[in-house]
């Protein structure tokens, strides 16, 4: 296992438990029970590389030739889910505040590396040309998950409430297609989700918005 | 046809029926017109299976190989609009029970029918060693259509806020994977489905849940 | 480029256009920012195609390989967007009416033209005998998109609370399929996009309506 596979597995395994722990608590916030919570956690963690893995053709997905995301991920979401079972004055008062970072911190780190994970995906295999491609493949895989856990927890999606989101992982896409031409496809990687995680906390932190009609949100 | 393709087939058939039918009457509770309430009906009885078959790489998806599912589906129900049609009464006070009691029963019979024949097409695709998928492709086609249903009904997910509901699923299509390597396939398909229907059937009579946070459901 | 292929190409082209506006005017009628709008137009313009090549298997879809429609999406959405943002007094009072004429007309067109254009990828596939599924593929090419946004933006879909709808799409399917047996490929999808916009015009004008249980909608 080379280096580059090593960094790869690594970033896989971060992202997976930070989404299926953003997916878990979203789950456990719905008052759901554990099972579907652990469906929650993992459809988070694992649905936006489904999405681009059916796109690119690669059948069956990844995530069922090498199950190791999903496992990782059920058992992240299990252990959220007794987190919040034992403690459930976490989801009350002032300590709300800190349920919300760590949402906010789970959700963003998913998005980073995802992203850049998915266009390293295409890249992988051989659209290197095709930045368009390539760009939505990272934005899917980096935005699909939390989609997917939106949309089965009937809440808005995020991603078109909340602040400057899809936009970091477009932009992060962007960033890490033109690195690869560059550096080497290691570095693209770390840089890159850097920049997605950045853009997307500072967005947040700030309240940056892109224009709306009216300006209340 | 050998005795097996029979058996098959039966299932199938009156899987379709069952998860058409829950379908529509979601369709009729929801106040659909004709249109709507046989795309209910039809996307819960061929959705699951659609979404199976793309994972799998069956192109184009078998419900279109062989439409006869999508037709009985349609037929089915267009007659459950027509009975709820004539009879609205149907739908109102103490016969409301009778309502949900057919509706768990067709919602039952097609989750466990759909979970074992969705084992099955991955086996005989050839993935009778991927046990992690063939209980995917188990629970995607039991509880897919559903889902479907439901997200297209815009009612809040059956399978997240109802008793012990996929999990009847995933344990039914563990139960399919293992006995296939022991017993007959026949057998082990009518076995296992009924398993899904007694857990599912008896989740919902003695109100069996997993743990959650808050107890009111 | 043949005649036929400028057709099609003009077709598409109008209908992507159609349909980013439309998914562009939710966008802004549920107060996204600028990026939901953006990407609710495409969703709207190039899903149903996506599921359309998903189905047939063409991978990858159609609007990575040739990403013009795409781009012309995004652009329709951003201008839609920054005409409603400079005269937003067009979303209220009487002004209103006239948003939803445009967004009828949008929508029916984006209808018409996409359902044709979904059959005739069928047909191209080599799929010509299977009517069935020719018939799928144009109706999901011309509501899937539709429904897509209409999920996304988390509004009842469309398709079925609307008068006739999708019914449209499936008569202008089913006429597309067998004028393209008689007549030329060229006529049969101008003829038949006409038929669906014209039935989903009369239809919406003097209030078809399908059968359902409620008379009140």
């Amino acid at each position: 296992m080379d280096y580059q596979s090593i960094v790869t597995f690594v970033m896989e395994m971060a992202g997976s438990v930070a989404f299926a722990a953003s997916g878990a608590m979203v789950g456990v916030e719905r008052n759901m029970d554990i099972f579907g919570v652990s469906v929650l956690g993992v459809a988070t963690a694992v649905g936006g590389g489904m999405i681009r893995d059916i796109v690119l053709g690669i059948i069956p997905p990844a995530v069922f030739t090498n199950p190791v995301y999903a496992l990782v991920s059920v058992l992240a979401s299990c252990i959220v889910f007794f987190i919040f079972y034992f403690k459930r004055e976490l989801l009350q008062g002032h300590r709300r505040e800190t349920y919300d970072k760590i949402m906010l911190a789970m959700d963003s780190v998913g998005l980073g590396i995802f992203t850049v994970v998915g266009v390293n995906t295409g890249i992988r295999q051989g659209y290197m040309d095709n930045v368009f491609l390539l760009v939505f493949l990272g934005t899917i895989t980096g935005v699909g998950g939390g989609l997917l856990r939106d949309m089965m927890a009937s809440v808005p999606p995020y991603i078109f409430v909340k602040h400057i989101y899809a936009c970091a992982s477009i932009i992060g896409a962007v960033v890490c297609v033109y690195m690869n031409r560059f550096v080497g496809n290691v570095q693209a990687m770390v840089v890159s989700s850097i920049v997605v995680v950045l853009i997307r906390y500072l967005a947040a932190h700030y309240r940056w918005n892109l224009p709306r009609l009216s300006p209340h949100e």
